[in-house]
């Protein structure tokens, strides 16, 4: 059986999904809950690696699993059980043999939050990057309109990204405002390392004035990290879903 | 000088508002911020009484503070961060000596967040209520709409409350929904203990098919604590604001 799952997790507490040698992760917990439930241990594969700090409410995560006969909401319900609080289970369904959660995915999408007030908020404190002086909206709009279709996105790749190539595909960027907070909204077919991040981190500049709507187009046509604005921190970062083709999914 | 806070916490780590022999309390992390800042201890009272797990983003505060010169903002700022991050100082105004935060309010607003969907989320799992089985979201109108006006709470009244008359006046009470998320939003010249968290457990009854919205507008006029539901668990409830008639606040 190979089983892919969708799970939703507050990477607050987490050294991101990647297991590493110190700090929990959220692979970790998952590959620990799955030894625990089925007494063998598996390796998880996810369709993306966020980094520490970063949220998911629509990761993806597949594995092998040797039982036939296992009821897949069985198999939902004690993951979610053995994994800590902060980590959900939302869905487990079978896939063919072939399914690769990060190769088969057809586009990823990430949300953003900014929290933007003289005062921050504890609603949203652990899902928001707080940004005190007023964001002109109309501009930061502007500036990620000019992310869309196919570019060469090394303006916003982190220096140690190991991608061969840096050209992606945009098929969403738009920003919208709920009073004080703003959701910044990107699909694409593939993500640089820290590309959400350092876009923000960039069209926060625009909507602080620092930038003009032409001179955040005229970054990506540079193709010159060095000339993209900070990286925003983590914690506004989500990955919302992780898009794969009709069919891709044999259902049992 | 009177000061006038408007306090907005997480209560998840609090016993509630008012000091406690044990445990941590927004009011003692509160007098310990000013003690620091001041070199006094001063007495804060606040507009509602938040019991142990209740959040609020408009918690109204009030303190005497000898200090003609002070700066507002500086209060404010000072105070904001000397008090853990789950609790953030929106607001500091000056008022008038009788001004009372509790008795000058001629009403309050709460709003009582839900859960509504097999599985839980990790985004709201602080601020809302996870409730499994779907809910029928027109009956819990219906029946909301029934506690408008003055009116006998009894029913809804603690076991333990001691108020003197458990007569108040709703003057709105509607549940709307966005996608999973429920908000009951419920705002009365005051409440009587628990009163919130026993019409959501109520509610939540009537949305469940286990009374009709008749039933529960029979509950309402029985005047019997024993007849209604449960109380809903605290950390779906959260005190959003306190209103006072123009002109109770005398700006410097």
């Amino acid at each position: 059986m190979h089983v892919k799952l969708t799970v939703e997790y507050e990477g607050t507490a987490y050294h991101g999904w990647q297991i590493q040698p110190n700090g929990p992760t959220i692979q970790a917990a998952l590959e620990e809950a799955a030894a625990r439930m089925f007494g063998v241990r598996s390796r998880m594969a996810a369709a993306g690696r966020t980094d520490a700090g970063v949220h998911a409410v629509g990761q993806v995560v597949c594995f092998h699993l040797d039982r036939p006969d296992c009821d897949l909401e069985e198999v939902r319900r004690g993951l979610d059980a053995l994994t800590p609080d902060d980590i959900v289970v939302r869905r487990a369904e079978l896939v063919a043999e072939d399914f690769d959660p990060r190769r088969s995915a057809r586009s990823r999408t990430y949300e953003y939050r900014i929290w933007n007030a003289l005062v921050p908020t504890v609603v949203w404190r652990r899902f928001a990057w707080h940004v005190r002086k007023p964001l002109n909206l109309p501009a930061m709009s502007a500036a990620a309109a000019a992310l869309l279709g196919e570019r060469d996105f090394s303006s916003f790749q982190a220096a140690d990204c190991d991608a061969d190539n840096p050209v992606r595909r945009v098929l969403r960027s738009e920003i919208e405002r709920s009073a004080a907070l703003l959701t910044y909204t990107i699909t694409a077919t593939a993500f640089l390392r820290h590309m959400v991040r350092n876009i923000v981190g960039t069209l926060v500049e625009v909507g602080l004035g620092e930038r003009t709507p032409e001179e955040f187009a005229a970054l990506i046509a540079a193709c010159d990290r060095t000339l993209a604005g900070p990286t925003a921190p983590p914690k506004g970062l989500c990955l919302v879903a992780v898009e794969y083709d009709e069919g891709e999914a044999r259902r049992a």
